[in-house]
């Protein structure tokens, strides 16, 4: 959690995190800031505030995060090119060298965070490295100090993601009653002019949907069908008509305004009938997810669950990615994943031996498992996204049906 | 243009181009690759077709790209990280380095490319640099080989600017007939239930009319009013009222859906009346609009236009940033900025020295003069964006009327 920032940097060793980028869609200056229609620098000294450099036009913005701000136009970035003949990395990396002076790090350990174009980070961190040899400039990865904050989640979040999950399965329901609304004619959905509804069009809905409840959905959604519903991360043939007996996969990650808390929730679906093979393999993949849920126990190591939903997709004969590792069938990629400010956070449940998170009090992650035969043109995932509890409860932030068949009258 | 990209990587030395990140809302992927749901890595050797790597599960998104693919899960990042000892970023160059080995890469000038997060850009493009001393890797900040390929852009691309401006005016249409639906009572707008209507109600319908579009609004809307007009960036507070008489600054920059390109489009509006101080401001910005406009000629310098619209201002007696550096009253910014996969690209209008950027036939670019005095509670803005044709014509590609009151009925 946010409290424990000096927590974290005293045991990693850090003397100050510095973030740069946009105050939206930008998860470590979102984190650390609120967010803010801005673009700016943020440098948190270990035991100190975090200091806010921002732009003047940009001073409202910066000024409503409640954090202490700087001015950059102080920072004279003209005179700074100038001297450095034009060099923009190296008069970047000088107006660092001030800002840092300015907040009082002038040596030890700097961790480098926020969004931003990648050959510009490593041309101007390079060149405040080379500025100041003194300093060691921290890039982290996976096991980043924000992700180990971000790891636990408090009430106040858990609450923001709990009402991204009321927005989801209320647009989730908006869908299913849209759907269910269209009579079939030869096989597919139908309009009122008799033509054939399409993805694309439903896809639309969703954002209209999630808009009027004032979310975003950055990174679109996943409506596939039959065989793209086969492929995990198919986002699905916006031209592909809703035809019937065929599972849907509908996965939808939207997020609060401006970039805060996501939420991630899948059903898959079958419109008029399932066919019996359909049928089986959700039966399977819905005990899968029942089991898997009456297993958690708080402090566990979350590959526990990966390895025990491969044993049990195995046992009825599903090629996972435990036994054939890179298989395109059966069950083909892990149990879940942390939740927050980014769709996928920690912890993570894959089953590599490097991978030691658990699940404890605060966090928040998926269970989804899922079955996949693109060439039999089906797949199924069921998703719901919890968080446990301080004394352990482990919540369903937003309840719906499990349902595979949806009504459909003939036209 | 596309088009120029071997061009460009030959008159810069570059013998390929790694870019890295999302598939959404990162320009340099969008556009080499034209978007889609999906991480990935993409290295374009000069002369040669861009290659994408990705992962399994996206490999339907990637193959829509019509790019040639390679499988981000053969080069075993599992085994590379336990190889490296769990040293991420090593295993993530060593990655690179087999990825750039086969696409014929293993010497020259790589540049690097595409949003992702600084500290691990940092950290991984600073092992690939110690793991390859045969090779050089090349971070661009202001002078990117990418931003000066995007500096013109085709018909194709001017086309779908251009729809992105009648959605942008059609909204901005539907939100002047939403304010003067209501009725004025003690000086604000109210609802059928006598309740103040709130800049943020007005939001979200702005949010609402652009995804019934198929637009997203990533970066939010700027709908300021009295002071905070006077501000350029302040995006305005959600629970402000809309008062009769005051200056509303109205900047809206949608993109189209998943990341693609953006419109840029400002009017300034007074409900009911204007005071005469605020209508003799908008006057003003209006004349020197369409002065700035009658002189554009292409083959120009970009500043060129800066420092007339500051002349022009300065002649009506208002401080600008030419006369009074960092003033935050009168003209506080610059004329202008390129407009595409970013809101913010070149050709920028900056009247510094080492801006060379002309208005040549291609580029998109918005014309924003605009006088600020928050402490007199008020700010002007007027924008359109502009497409150069081939033969030298200057399109804006989306009319709107500039007019400062909107009808307002007492209730």
């Amino acid at each position: 959690m946010k409290t424990d920032l000096d927590t974290l940097m005293n045991s990693q060793n850090l003397d100050a995190l510095l973030v740069t980028g946009s105050g939206q869609h930008n998860p470590a200056m979102v984190y650390l800031t609120g967010g803010g229609h801005m673009t700016a620098e943020l440098i948190k000294k270990r035991g100190a505030d975090p200091v806010l450099f921002c732009n003047p036009m940009e001073r409202d913005e910066a000024a409503r995060t409640g954090l202490p701000t700087r001015n950059l136009g102080d920072y004279r970035m003209q005179e700074l090119l100038k001297a450095a003949e034009g060099n923009y990395p190296l008069a970047l990396a000088q107006r660092y060298q001030r800002m840092l002076a300015d907040v009082g790090v002038t040596q030890g350990r700097v961790a480098l965070y926020g969004r931003a174009e990648a050959g510009a980070s490593f041309a101007v961190f390079s060149a405040l490295q080379a500025l100041m040899p003194e300093l060691t400039l921290v890039g982290e990865t996976n096991d980043s100090l924000l992700l180990k904050a971000r790891f636990t989640k408090d009430e106040q979040e858990a609450a923001r993601i709990r009402h991204m999950g009321k927005v989801t399965t209320q647009v989730v329901a908006e869908v299913a009653d849209f759907l269910t609304s269209h009579p079939a004619r030869n096989g597919v959905l139908v309009k009122n002019d008799g033509q054939p509804l399409t993805i694309g069009e439903v896809k639309l809905k969703i954002d209209l949907w999630l808009a009027e409840r004032g979310a975003e959905n950055p990174e679109g959604t996943i409506f596939a069908i039959g065989r793209d519903s086969g492929v995990p991360h198919s986002s699905g043939n916006p031209d592909d008509l809703l035809r019937l007996g065929q599972s849907i996969v509908f996965d939808i990650y939207p997020c609060e305004k401006g970039g805060g808390y996501f939420y991630d929730f899948t059903r898959t679906w079958s419109l008029g009938y399932a066919p019996d093979e359909l049928a089986a393999l959700y039966e399977t993949v819905k005990d899968v997810y029942n089991q898997v849920r009456t297993h958690f126990s708080v402090g566990e190591q979350c590959p526990v669950y990966q390895r025990l939903a491969c044993d049990l997709f195995e046992a009825k004969g599903h090629p996972t990615i435990q036994n054939t590792p890179n298989t395109e069938q059966g069950y083909v990629h892990s149990l879940g994943h942390g939740l927050g400010l980014q769709v996928h956070e920690r912890p993570w449940f894959g089953s590599n031996a490097a991978n030691e998170d658990r699940i404890v009090p605060g966090v928040v992650f998926t269970v989804e498992p899922g079955l996949y035969y693109p060439e039999r043109g089906m797949g199924v995932r069921l998703e719901d996204s919890v968080w446990v509890h301080p004394d352990g409860e482990i919540e369903t932030l937003a309840d719906f049906p499990m349902e595979l068949v949806l009504p459909v009258r003939q036209a």
